[in-house]
């Protein structure tokens, strides 16, 4: 039985992870930060000395700083070919400093049993270690194709946070760069699917694919500016589900419905019309 | 007297720097490489797990491997502010490894007097520490204006190498991005000329210029893909004079003659004509 029916509830080993302001740096510029005008607002995300501007940090970040990524080691034996990333959630419980340390643990929230696929939910809790109190969750679902029917709970529908089918309030176009994964992949997640043509084309794809949490900070950006005014200590949650691959180079369109509720609605569209990040639910101050 | 007239031969106190993979690949997207065709020819200096493909790296990192940059302490009481590079040079003993350390040692090889400017020239020899052998020689001379006066040599001219009359044999372009400087920044230096537009301003600068090192960086790259088939082990040496800012954003050309003696000339040119980089040598087995 490769997955662990028993696993919810378990836990990992904390692991401690440093970061500083050039991991800040490197991650803003990862996620397109100061390429449409970086010479203007984006300066405090990309820059640690410029004249009137405080560094800060954009709070999508939470993805990568947590070391090695989730723990999975609770699931059983998981055959990591056939594991999707489904959704992603993070929330924030205060703005993410330039520097520190956490320590992060990760726990088996939910398994499901779709029939021929498992889903889990991790959650991995980050506390600052200076003072011991909560950072950040991150919460991922994780598709695992050809684990199911083990007779566990079928769980929810994935599909939730449905984009209204109006014209969105605001619509923000960033564009990535065909070398946007390597840059990207700096962060830690060096995956070759994301930058090796021959490893890619070993995975049924034409080329590399961009990271899909790259998309996801491409988007954290778009919402940060239009719905937070560009303030990180005003954004507290960002929840979307993966639903199509981005070629690095496509444009990227993040559609946002705000009805003024402090709750807005979004999704993420490629040039093509594509869905890329769809059910989108960002929380904020 | 700002500038020490008896400073030739001095040496500075040595210093040690270790780099990872991780520095050579930032240093690689830094310059540009993967941006053209990011699933091709240079996934050797962008990625290091891609299949078949061993990591090296460009030769020209050795500008900003040594700690610190030069040591000045030797010159005296020097303006920083009115400092400009002049030429830099760099001379490769062996091919550079993806990782290691190197203890550095900085040198004043010469010093000039130019009537109101002094020239001061610093040689900066590095070792690997693993082995206690040469790996790279920089050299680069500094102009200091308002320093001269001294009663010192005046030394040769800064013409040298001049670009032959006739159309080059090699013509590379490569575009720079609108935020090359905030990512090349990321290998050391955090100048904010080069990132903030109000600090810009008052050097004078419509918005932050590129960092000659960067041009110095893109156009070393050409010179490897052009006359060493791409492989770092047959590139020895780079000597060029920088004679124009470049902005970010701006294409820059590559010319090159190469009369097949292992000896090119070249020199590289902004979008506009204008010569940047001039008096360019480049030696190569």
């Amino acid at each position: 039985m490769p997955v662990n029916p028993d696993a919810v509830g378990l836990t990992g080993d904390p692991t401690e992870r440093a970061w500083s302001s050039k991991d800040c740096l490197l991650y803003a510029l990862g996620v397109g930060a100061g390429m449409e005008d970086p010479t203007g607002a984006e300066l405090e995300f990309t820059t640690e000395n410029s004249i009137g501007i405080t560094q800060r940090v954009l709070p999508t970040i939470a993805v990568v700083l947590p070391s090695g990524g989730p723990d999975m080691s609770q699931l059983g034996r998981v055959d990591l070919t056939k594991l999707l990333h489904g959704d992603q959630t993070i929330t924030l419980h205060r703005e993410i400093p330039v520097e520190g340390c956490i320590r992060s643990t990760s726990r088996v929230a939910a398994l499901y049993d779709k029939g021929s696929a498992a889903v889990a939910v991790l959650e991995v809790h980050s506390v600052l270690v200076e003072d011991g109190q909560p950072l950040f969750t991150n919460t991922m679902s994780l598709f695992m194709r050809g684990e199911g029917g083990f007779g566990g709970e079928r769980g929810p529908s994935a599909a939730r946070n449905a984009a209204p089918d109006r014209a969105p309030d605001h619509a923000v176009t960033y564009t990535t760069r065909t070398d946007q994964a390597l840059l990207y992949r700096l962060n830690g997640d060096r995956n070759p699917l994301h930058a090796d043509p021959t490893f890619a084309a070993k995975g049924g794809f034409p080329k590399p694919i961009l990271h899909g949490l790259c998309t996801y900070g491409f988007t954290g950006r778009a919402l940060l500016h239009a719905l937070c005014g560009s303030d990180p200590s005003r954004f507290r949650s960002m929840d979307a589900r993966f639903t199509s691959p981005v070629m690095p180079g496509e444009a990227l369109t993040v559609r946002i419905w705000d009805d003024d509720s402090g709750r807005a609605l979004f999704q993420t569209v490629a040039g093509d019309g594509r869905v890329v990040l769809d059910g989108g639910l960002c929380t904020f101050d």
